[in-house]
């Protein structure tokens, strides 16, 4: 039997691309789409679909859950609706997959506090590119070795905050294996505020925000005389496709939060 | 006959440089190092220099100057001596080339005073890179076109001052170019001071100072669905050489201040 | 009047985006789509399209012609399919423009020849980015200073043939503002069949093909201690819509044929 | 009592790097210069130096060894050298640390006949830098996930041989960890010999020379939407001072042949 998961966020490119990877896998299929309207209406994602009926979507996750039954909500929409799409999941009983960062930790704890009531498990991550998760693994690795550290990370200017969850989360994985320390010059003159960036524990963080740039994130490590850079392009939203379809398959029978890929990877 | 030059930062890795490429030079010659210690003593500029004389020192730029008679003082030590050295070296009717940014709009403006009252003329460049000042000239021409800009300077954490001077000048060139608008979201949210690096009409610099590093700058102009990137690394301070012999020759006979390179290029 | 659009290749990425480009201008309109298979059927680029009709597709082009009358076909199709659409529109008096790339040197002759005879103007152009074309300017103007150069492009997986049009291209730009030479060490020792590349006028170009990359090129100018680079990163093709919108405009009405965008661009 | 070194390769760059190395450390020092020409001449590795005695010059190395009888040969000459100077150094007794790539099989396999019979340990590394060992072990691991990898090797254009040891040594190492596949289309068309650059089971390594580069390699790894860059920038030959020094300590009391830098790091 396949695994039957609802999605928030469906109209949007990576919904359309989740709902893409959902329907390749043998194991999986799309029942349902929640939004905030179009109810009654249907979702093609074909775009030669004559005569086809589509995902039918709905603006109630309750009634929605009545007619589909999921058993998991991917919700790719944007912090302000997954925080209140996520309660509603877990008060039914579906167990939520959040592609979307920004939760804050007041949210994060109401969160764990619902799974635990409810006993229904759910998967956070920031980040469901495995690739990004290794540059944060190999950037608090060579930290140990060369720990003068500086975060760039590069998004499209449609990005509402800075500096991005995935930067913060590499500064503090890197300051685990790094002796403390001030960097840069110790009489530095910065004649321009915020020129050198953002400070965490340290180390330095820029956030370039452009139209045209997707997400990339690049860790500069500095020793005497060389510079190691990991530097983590996604290019496109496929690359997190592998991510959330480990978390589709890993959070059914789960009753826990597990916060952060890293967590389910073998 | 040879254009007579002295040097001051003689010692330096950049005076080092210089030495070698004024002595490679057919129509220049360096006389003697302006320092402020090892007054009496010779440089050696090549390490087997068994019976060989070096270049005499001298502490007191008037006494080099009775004795050698300079035409040029090439003054690559850092801002602190340069302002002291530059004065002295138009008082004398020594003509200054300083490669050295960092002198501030006030000692600029007392140079400018001084060259007009000696009639001796100076050039005074932030940066002698031929490769920079294409950089600059490109990104100017750019921004035409894709006018979200921002600009990522790396130096060595040696370096005081943030941000660079290249970058800020970047910046002011840019401007010229482009339509004034505010980047980014307008709706922004920066979680943590500084992220956003510092703003210089609507365009953020970003400065990242790492061990290892040496002097570099990127200029990532953005639009919809791509990224120019204009890119220049000064790997070697022999990069800065044709732009230094370029204005040890066209100093002389000039009575004004030339400030940067791009206006003595043919 | 808006200016009729039929547009084959409709289906893929670039064709959607295309489509996507002309609705939203007021000045022209997609009236039907070229396609090899789906006769009859309806296109829907909304992926909510309850009861509407959608874009007519057709096999053939002289029918979609009767019952639609384009006045431009573009063209998003791969190299092969490109060729016979452009000949068949030119004998409609439909004027082609083809955002494609790998026609060979003798189709372009006999379109040219096709575009004489039917007095029929039609627009190729290798790239349609405007950062592109700005790129290969720079390298060009660039290479007048620094005249040793490397190109690097990198693109996905499934691109068929390298190196790229558009470094090929670059190379014979830069040829026209540099001296030739060769370039690299005169006694090169080469322990590995083709780890220097390919050779274009004694330039260097390497392709890179890897899933994930979308479209890049560097051209990486070397100077004695100095590189300057000039990067392009096409992320999406949102990038090539101002190119391919400015085109079809300037199509109407032209006799003639004109290859590269850089030729329409004021 | 400190290690007395020998140096051969002394005059240059990274002669004169490891001399001020070794001098600065507490445990070892350089007793004599090894060298082609300037026999009984002396070496001086600071620029002011009048009065004093510099560091012998020999063209012998059993003379040197007679007066002044050195544990180490620290080698920082060409291949052609290196292989007689290790030859010579054995068979007196003295550990030989090469810092230099491009010796043979042939002649690696001959030095280690060499070790074995004189009972005197050698470390030879192609690549001194913690980093770009760092880099090597990163990019294995990473292929495990991302199994497509080209790798890019840049240097200044005075380097002979191509690809670098280190790209080589890389895809040997990366080989070890993904399954042996053909990377790119399998349909791919070449149009100019050597676009995609040498091939190393399946990989793809590409060798750019140009004047002003020092030494850098990146490892792209590619997988669905997504990129992982691993990149090693050497700026200066510091970068190899740890690397070098810990050679010199641990080659003392050695009577094997160590190959590789990522054999004594602890």
């Amino acid at each position: 039997m396949k695994i039957k998961v609802a999605i928030a966020g469906a109209r949007g490119r990576m919904g359309t691309t989740a709902i893409e990877a959902i329907e390749e896998a043998a194991d999986a299929e799309v029942v349902a789409a929640l939004d905030y309207k179009y109810d009654g209406l249907h979702l093609h994602n074909a775009s030669v679909n004559d005569g086809k009926l589509g995902i039918p979507i709905y603006t109630s996750l309750s009634t929605l859950f009545e007619e589909h039954h999921p058993a998991v909500l991917l919700d790719v929409t944007d912090p302000d609706a997954v925080f209140h799409n996520v309660k509603e999941a877990l008060a039914l009983g579906i167990h939520p997959v959040v592609g979307t960062s920004g939760l804050t930790n007041e949210e994060l704890q109401e969160i764990a506090q619902l799974v635990e009531s409810t006993r229904t498990g759910g998967i956070i991550a920031p980040n469901f590119s495995i690739g990004a998760v290794l540059m944060m693994k190999f950037a608090a690795q060579a930290a140990r070795y060369l720990g003068d550290v500086e975060i760039l990370e590069m998004h499209h200017d449609r990005k509402l905050d800075s500096p991005s969850g995935t930067a913060v989360k590499t500064a503090e994985m890197i300051k685990e294996n790094r002796p403390p320390h001030i960097q840069g010059h110790p009489e530095e003159q910065i004649h321009l505020q915020g020129a050198r960036g953002a400070d965490v524990e340290g180390m330095k963080i820029h956030s370039i925000r452009l139209p045209g740039l997707l997400a990339h994130q690049q860790v500069l490590l500095g020793g005497e005389g060389e510079l190691l850079t990991i530097r983590h392009d996604s290019f496109d939203r496929k690359s997190f496709m592998p991510g959330i379809m480990m978390a589709v398959r890993k959070v059914i029978g789960r009753n826990d939060l597990i916060y952060g890929l890293e967590n389910i990877i073998d």
